[in-house]
């Protein structure tokens, strides 16, 4: 049963990329992470986001992945931890065979550890 | 391991449904969805609930279940997502033969879209 | 499908413990349970817990096992229900063969629930 246990972790694990990771690689000359914002929510709503995120709402997601890159890897994240909205759009990365993670801290968590955010 | 992903967010993605799916089927003349509030919680703590939603506990559903009508898709909710009241539900209603889904916006969320609430 | 929904939910549930669970024990002359708090914080941006956990952040952990009982059974926490960092902290444990869980409620919970807390 812990073995059970521990296969689960892992892959549930294995579906997210933290903040630490994501915030190194903005440092770099040729940074590999594109962040997604996937809420489904016109700006006014968002009021802002994480910088330098690109806007892809999870429900247009499918129809816009000519725009995406192979070769970079992308990071999801929706209002706050716990919701599906960035399964949903990271089942829709994964079957493309796009490189993709949720952000675990999700906006709420980016937020409340004061990591740079944009206006909208 | 992309192969294990998928089916894992396949699997995880199925226990929920959206709230456009139930908010479009509530418009019916015969709706096939029944809302389930199953928070532990008494009414002055709760305070509000989603419109039309029965309120049937967690703690009690397993001696409820006669209540219940094995024609209808039941769908449940908790304060916020990610918290596992939800998913202790579904656990009871699925083991027992019902259609049954977690509301993927959880309480939080559907007020944040300012969708219908009633008082309690 | 419905068989692997009820697998697949019996596993996630087994990762957690409720607080009804950890609050009896705490009443018991020799309790079993010991609660972590795992979050990645400093003392002044936590400014509380809960009453009686000892502060081990998720990313101290693996270099602080030797500190720990195998004949406890220890309930790790975040900040918020659906997050990843409990997670984690139960993935090191259990990997250690520790006895451990992750609370449902998380921190936001247990307040919510006015449980007992204390100042750091």
């Amino acid at each position: 049963m812990e073995t059970t246990k521990i296969d689960f972790l892992k892959t549930y694990l294995s579906l997210y990329i933290d903040h630490q990771t994501v915030m190194a690689d903005a440092q770099q000359a040729n940074p590999q992470y594109v962040i997604l914002d996937v809420r489904n929510a016109p700006a006014k709503i968002k009021k802002d986001q994480i910088e330098g995120a690109i806007a892809m709402p999870a429900k247009d997601l499918a129809n816009r992945l000519s725009e995406l890159d192979q070769h970079k890897t992308y990071v999801v994240y929706d209002w706050t931890a716990g919701t599906t909205l960035g399964k949903v759009a990271l089942l829709t990365l994964l079957s493309a065979d796009f490189k993709a993670y949720e952000l675990s801290c999700a906006l709420e968590g980016w937020k409340g550890m004061h990591l740079p955010i944009e206006s909208l």
